[in-house]
């Protein structure tokens, strides 16, 4: 792991409290406190492989800021990306049941703050609470959700549907009209995330907007009518808008 | 659960046992033996719907013979196929982790024998044992494994070469030449499992026996040299030859 500045447990202070984790909520304080001050903050530029497929998972990691992206390589060169994370999410979490090594690789696609946490404690307190387990199973069950979500889409979608499902995902429920979004990372990376050629990516917003009525223009999106994109997503998926997961 | 012919608890002795689940291995013997004894076989025909997405989860379910599709259903009426399992493979064992709800429906694809087991004594268990908690996070970790595989290979591998991961995925590793494999279900629904329209599929499959040398004929596939077909379909994956998951 190569970082730019690493002080180990000096910045607990601006770190994301990990109650904030779903599966966390059932630690008591103590625990929680031990573990938060065993984490190691650093900083991490744009570019930096944390780790990749298979290296042996010794650390989970909580985003403090920046952009993450978990991606595979074919044994072609290929690279899929399988997520790209903001501040306040988990990485590497699981990988302890993926025998001891990470199932993907991670990389910092925007200017990063992580901290990274020992998986041998997160280890030592499943086994010691059986609350913990329960609630990591269902942690890991609604990423199996997810996963499930990701495939149908991919099968049923049009290209157009599956920009706006990305969009959707950004809005507040009841926000007022028109609401104004901004794309959370580049263009590129998004048609990546969705699995698209950035022609096609390209594309299918031209069309998404012409459909929808919703503008574009750089990073910026309006969407003057939430019902519309809603309708035009939504029917091809089996939730309900606003999605649960 | 409308069904053929229920028989509670009266064909114990021809269940599959339940320790050839991969997380079953750690219950001791009198727990294995209670909830053997609770199951229920019935036999179902082809085309019966077990349960809907959203059904409350009651009851897991191994499949003793025959063929059961797990599906969803979008809004506008598509279908999508998120498995399609043989005998000795469970289903709904990680709905009570969902809301308590199926995600996914359960239908009859092949004429199946069933045992459903009652989700309440797994969640009893879970909570009076916590080893079966981590063996379950193991199990849904592996689900999760392939979740991602398949994202991975619906975004990077073209159709010809997901077929033949299906096929290779049939194939046992020592089999000597020529290896003849026998498709398990029909090809329009193998179509569907891997996410592709009937007249893709089948312009895949002609394409793939040209640039492998495979033999289709019928439901009889006739491989002559494994080589090339796992070069011609593994080059487009992150995972090595003979698959681990």
């Amino acid at each position: 792991m190569s970082c730019l500045n690493t002080s180990p447990k000096t910045r607990a202070e601006s770190r994301y409290p990990l109650d904030t984790v779903d599966f966390f909520t059932v630690l008591p304080p103590d625990k929680l406190k031990k573990l938060h001050e065993e984490g190691r903050t650093s900083t991490y530029t744009k570019g930096q492989i944390l780790f990749t497929q298979d290296d042996p998972a010794e650390w989970f990691y909580m985003i403090e800021s920046g952009w993450v992206k978990l991606f595979r390589e074919t044994l072609d060169g290929n690279e899929v990306i399988l997520d790209v994370m903001p501040h306040g999410f988990l990485f590497g979490e699981t990988s302890m049941f993926e025998k001891n090594a990470h199932p993907y690789g991670a990389e910092i696609v925007e200017n990063a703050t992580l901290t990274s946490y020992p998986i041998s404690i997160l280890k030592e307190y499943i086994e010691a609470q059986p609350e913990l387990a329960l609630s990591l199973l269902q942690h890991i069950s609604n990423k199996n959700n997810l996963k499930d979500r990701e495939i149908e889409h991919r099968t049923v979608m049009k290209a157009p549907q599956r920009i706006g499902c990305f969009l959707l995902r950004l809005c507040k429920v009841k926000q007022p009209a028109p609401i104004i979004l901004h794309l959370p990372y580049d263009k590129t990376l998004i048609a990546s995330r969705l699995g698209m050629q950035p022609e096609t990516f390209s594309r299918a917003l031209s069309r998404l907007q012409e459909d929808t009525g919703i503008k574009v223009r750089g990073a910026t999106v309006e969407i003057t009518n939430l019902g519309n994109l809603i309708t035009y997503t939504c029917t091809a998926c089996s939730n309900v808008f606003p999605c649960d997961d």
